[in-house]
């Protein structure tokens, strides 16, 4: 039987990424993504054109109203934080940008989907290299996650499928990742990057996420595929 | 400043009693409850009237949609068990209305709310004695998800809220949990236990969750208001 693996997918350069290692790996993937109160749905526009390349099995996506509690640069009227360059990003802050419990609530989700499923694995495609910043991308993290899992599951009690949690890009840079993804046969220019971008889909190119993106892109040798606003 | 605290409120006797304890140990309560697909509403009217009742500072219905992924007789179009009397259920067995993951999802949420009220516990009404069919009851879980939690949290992390995740049910039976509610003034008459209770609200009297119910009542010496169906 073939082993599943659940990827959340949030139509992103380490998403995508992520779900082309699983593939790799020999699961059959199942991509799970949130409309969580962004303030664009360009991302998820992203992540169905993603999961239709690297033909996912299946796809869903989960309403979750995060607004509601309020806390965050990406759900509330608050500004997206610009810089100039990525030197100018604070690597030791927690940024504006974090949503309280975002990624506990998103592997919540991947490990209810997971049970039903009986599949052994959820990906979720953080990084503690480029992005620090946030506490629940830490590994320390991950592995809590995952012991509370196996704990809180009938299919993790009884033996009948141990829920791992698989983190591939943990410890790989921006230009890494990229550089993996397209020996994978990713093609980058169906992500989006940009926390803020513009009804056209334009990326803006200098909120933290567009800065780290263009970085990695630059390191890595390649053209980056993203329309930004000029 | 007064301490805060958010309370998984299902309008059923363990929530509820967990409520007045929390409100008794000086805590400004926040009530919190889900739109889970579950197959009847009654729970939901009982949560708004239990934080009426025992004045919660706030209460949030959160709509989540767990029937995308299925496996559950609370939430599919799989008929509730029934039996003659409580000692006809097997305490071994995870029973059919387990719904994969749902207080993991609870619980973050929760975590999500009481971050961004700085709040130091989270209070829910599970327990060890009556329940101990479900995996995400028992203290080994609710342990690992307090380690997970406070590795989450940009305000655990840094140490200014430490989240608690208390159980003031855990140990006791029901009788000795509708005694304790009883002294802190707790309506009984507000609450429902049923998984299925018909259109008029009137419990079946033979799901799981009623024969502990009554079975509580009778050991507590104490009438149970709710109505049944004859």
């Amino acid at each position: 039987m073939t082993k599943k693996a659940v990827i959340l997918s949030s139509g992103g350069i380490d998403s995508t990424t992520a779900m082309a290692m699983a593939m790799d790996m020999g699961y059959e993937v199942y991509s799970l993504s949130f409309r969580y109160g962004q303030r664009h749905s360009v991302e998820l526009e992203c992540a169905v054109k993603v999961a239709r390349h690297l033909k996912a099995t299946d796809h869903k996506i989960v309403d979750i109203d995060l607004r509601q509690f309020g806390g965050s640069a990406l759900t509330d009227d608050i500004n997206v934080p610009k810089h100039a360059d990525v030197d100018d990003i604070d690597p030791e802050e927690i940024p504006i940008t974090y949503v309280p419990a975002r990624n506990t609530i998103f592997l919540s989700y991947a490990m209810a989907w997971a049970e039903v499923l009986k599949a052994e694995a959820v990906f979720i495609g953080v990084t503690a290299v480029d992005y620090s910043g946030y506490p629940d991308c830490r590994p320390e993290f991950i592995n809590a996650f995952q012991t509370m899992a196996n704990l809180a599951t009938k299919t993790g009690v009884t033996g009948e499928a141990v829920l791992s949690i698989e983190t591939p890009l943990i410890n790989l840079s921006k230009s890494r990742i990229i550089t993996a993804g397209r020996k994978l046969g990713v093609d980058y220019g169906l992500t989006i990057s940009c926390y803020d971008p513009d009804e056209q889909g334009k990326s803006c190119g200098h909120c933290d996420s567009c800065l780290h993106r263009i970085k990695g892109f630059e390191e890595a040798g390649i053209p980056d595929p993203t329309p930004y606003k000029s």
